[in-house]
């Protein structure tokens, strides 16, 4: 995994290849490689959707390894959603056969000529690269599914559905999962219009004929994933909640909390809760013969994933993740599980970020184009997205740019992207994060739920403002280096509690690689990065102004708790202190 | 004109009226006084569709005076299309009539119940507020009719179109003409969106009964405003070019010049120009029986509006601006004025701003709704903004959120509002004005064509950096000082000319007010408007990065001269260094 792959598609007469090594990024890959690469060669005034914006596809530091939970790939770019730096990823194959394929980083560069649509192929004997005009407007399902006649169930596939090439902001980049499905999502930031304005709609990655990445010390690297793997499976989290439930267990502890965001954050309680709960779908996923544990890339052990059966006992959508059931279930106050999985079928089909639809449409909802709780009117408005509407577009192009065009004064973004399931309002800590992250409103980038919900990690009132600067800053620095590794970000929960299953994770990193980092080696890698991504956005107009809630939350009461976002200006402000 | 008047919306029990002194803000009227407001009350990260924000509507210092040229009315707010402040100002009997009822402002606070519409009426017995459920869609000429029927054609009028009501982010305010017809908008920055978010329709001033305002020393005063109006009346712009063709003189000359934005800003000269000229169109009215010389307020010297005709000698439009036959011609390739006079009569009814339609039509041309060249498709998209479709709402949100929503990079706006008439890489000075400006791309802050292209003031080599700076800076300071007079700001063109004219109206201020103001005190007012302004939108986020054209001027050469915009960013932020 020493080589990077460069497809520059304004090449005169075609895309033009070329290959380099990857010396100058010593130690980078996931995150820290994508971010370094966009830093340092994107101009941050740059038009997303222009020649000079650049994609970037980078597995983590250990995928492709025989290392458990490494098969994480991250995507980067200037975000068309929030204007500042980008990376969103996503489990699934790719990371691990992209990595196996020996390519610490695949960048598109440019952007092919109007309406010109390409393929990639990369397998053991090379790269080839054709236009492929039989693929446009594809939705992913019906894209893998002729991929699967052509090359294939035993490949992997980095794909766009019509929303990515219809360049919208909410456009996700679809993964493949084992079963060949185009369930797993770099989801965020509008990823998918920036590979379809490069005018690529899928990479295809073989890699048949090849082995898995052999560590520098296989004895100690064996030793160490052992540990690890034995630490994730005594964690409660990781060990029991997630494969039982998946993230959707989640639910009824949010709801609990008074955190759980109703009808476009309005209320902090769903009435509907119990009807949408990781208990109850999982209980619909076993009656239907559906799957409610099951990973979804080779190596998880923890296994969130499942599939959702609809009542004929036929395959209808992955099982829809915790955010997802939040966004199109009690954001658009819907208690049904049946629509949201479709809801969450149409998104991965079209190629749509959950978080942002499911917020665009509860946006909608407060505009009068449908009213809370009417499933089906919510996935009528999706179909628009496919369709390529008027309504569409401005759906497909997220819940910030649904306001603008409605009038909604109630938009939950910062920095132009949604907020996630967690009102900031009931739990503190999250609305550090969403406020602060160079990403725009984002869980995943500091998930202070861990302590001030689940109590993972110590525990941090959530109601209170004391305490939530550190433990996002601190959050935010690990994550950022967990991104990097290739590991899906659920360890966290298992090596926030348990130290010698963290020690195990940098075990690995040594063994793999014949180093020998500490810890504090790995948060000055999680430091390096956000100063990278931080300094990105200010170059691209970011000032601290961007690192504030919406007024909203500092002036509407959130029930059942009647709360009121508290953290002040200045202890946002020093979020980035250290 | 020492009350202002104060109309909370939120109060319970419907709207409450509450009159005070403006004795907080000596010697400000217009632009001064509606930036001093919204700087001093609103918070600058508020929503700009929310409570928190102000809509202030002042007329200048000397309107509702015998001066000539004082109908210039200033509305002021935190603006939905950039957010950041906006003054936008507007001609018609408004600032007049208002002046003469004794307000130096009206501020609109809070926000009515969702769904209710009122109409404010203030005559010289007082002020009356009522729900005017009755106006509701109405489109502006409708609205106007229906205001005949009740209140004569002597009052003047302040009023939204259905843009205002949907809260569209192109919205204006419009008010009426010396023959009672809303062909006067207040049109930039979504104006109109925030009345409409206030709940307000309508306000009707009737200043029957009532007198001009008396100067101080009214002798000087009649002296002064004679040698001011002579100086109009010799010079060749305010004196022949505007009477004869009204502003759409400027056709040829920018044509000419190679700084005519076509084709959503692909060349800088127009194939169809003659088509349009202020020569052919002026010759079209009078052959049709309409008024190419007319004066759009009483006491307008330079009458450089007009009426237009249809091809049935019936009344079609206000004779159309130049800024409107290029919005809606040369940048949509269309050559047809009377697809653009019609195009002109639909924004004027539905209330929208020509310039930031024109460019969202050319920016939904660019994305493939319909051809370069297309006037009856171009006419379809603006009542489809009537209608309040999903596409009639992201064309009336303007060029930056069409460009967002359809994945076109091409938007040619700065601060999210869209770009005038003059292309800024044929055009620096403007160019200059258009990034730097506290109101976003705007000619109006900063019309340095006198300089470039005119040869009105000196010149200043169009293509070359040298120069703008200063003569952009010094523009923008007379232009906020000039917009807080009420005077029309063509008078620009005299005073920067003729030494006389500027000392009359400086002497006109004086005798009015009894002051002994200079030439300095003059600029240290635009000076200190400008910092105001400046201050605000730095408190809502802005940075230097927001003072820049899109990157395609800078690396994209126009045709024919195969220009880029060369003024670096160090000259730009030098702009407000004084």
């Amino acid at each position: 995994m020493d080589k990077i792959l460069r497809i520059n598609m304004s090449a005169k007469g075609g895309p033009a290849l070329k290959e380099e090594s990857n010396a100058k990024y010593p130690g980078m890959g996931g995150r820290a490689l994508t971010t370094a690469i966009i830093a340092g060669e994107v101009h941050p005034m740059a038009n997303p959707l222009g020649e000079e914006n650049k994609l970037v596809i980078a597995p983590g530091l250990l995928s492709g390894s025989a290392a458990a939970m490494s098969g994480r790939i991250s995507i980067g770019c200037k975000s068309p959603l929030t204007g500042g730096i980008k990376e969103a990823n996503s489990g699934g194959q790719a990371a691990q056969v992209m990595a196996r394929l020996g390519y610490a980083a695949i960048v598109l560069e440019g952007r092919a000529p109007e309406g010109e649509l390409y393929k990639v192929v990369i397998n053991k004997d090379g790269v080839k690269i054709d236009k492929a005009p039989e693929y446009k407007m594809l939705p992913n399902y019906d894209l893998i599914e002729k991929v699967k006649a052509t090359h294939g169930d035993k490949v992997a596939c980095i794909s766009i559905g019509p929303a990515g090439e219809m360049k919208l902001g909410a456009a996700s980049i679809a993964c493949t999962d084992m079963e060949f499905r185009p369930t797993r999502h770099a989801g965020r930031g509008g990823v998918g219009a920036v590979m379809g304005s490069k005018g690529v709609k899928i990479i295809i990655l073989d890699d048949a004929g090849l082995e898995n990445r052999k560590p520098a010390d296989p004895e100690k690297f064996r030793e160490a994933n052992k540990v690890f793997v034995e630490g994730l499976r005594t964690h409660a989290v990781t060990g029991s909640a997630l494969p039982a439930y998946g993230t959707n267990v989640l639910v009824n502890l949010i709801n609990e909390a008074g955190g759980f965001p109703t009808n476009n954050f309005k209320e902090g309680r769903f009435a509907g809760a119990s009807s949408i709960s990781g208990e109850t779908i999982a209980d619909i996923e076993t009656k239907r013969g559906a799957n409610p544990t099951h990973g979804c890339h080779r190596g998880c052990v923890i296994r969130c994933s499942g599939t959702y059966h609809d009542k004929n006992g036929k395959f209808l959508s992955k099982q829809p993740e915790y955010e997802t059931v939040w966004a199109h279930g009690a954001n658009c106050g819907i208690d049904d599980p049946d629509k949201i999985a479709m809801l969450d079928f149409l998104d991965d089909n079209y190629g749509l970020d959950t978080i942002d639809m499911g917020a665009a449409i509860a946006v909608a909802m407060d505009a009068g184009l449908a009213k809370f709780g009417d499933g089906d009117a919510a996935i009528n408005l999706i179909k628009e997205v496919g369709k390529g509407t008027p309504l569409g577009r401005i759906i497909g192009s997220g819940a910030a740019t649904t306001a603008k065009v409605f009038g909604v004064e109630r938009a939950p973004v910062v920095k132009g992207q949604a907020m996630p399931a967690y009102d900031p309002r009931a739990i503190q800590g999250i609305g550090v994060t969403y406020a602060t992250s160079t990403q725009g409103a984002d869980h995943t980038a500091g998930y202070c739920i861990t302590a001030n919900v689940l109590k993972v990690g110590g525990f941090v009132d959530p109601l209170k403002s004391e305490g939530q600067v550190e433990l996002s800053r601190n959050l935010q620095i690990a994550t950022a280096a967990i991104d990097s590794t290739g590991m899906c970000l659920f360890i966290a929960f298992a090596i926030l509690d348990q130290p010698e299953t963290f020690q195990a994770l940098i075990d690995m990193l040594n063994a793999f690689y014949g180093l020998s980092m500490t810890a504090d080696d790995v948060a000055a890698l999680g430091k390096q990065i956000l100063t990278m991504e931080r300094d990105f956005n200010k170059k691209a107009g970011f000032t601290a102004l961007d690192d504030r809630l919406p007024r909203y939350f500092y002036t509407e009461k959130l029930p059942p708790h009647n709360a009121l976002f508290t953290v002040t200006d200045e202890e946002l402000d020093s979020v980035y202190n250290w």
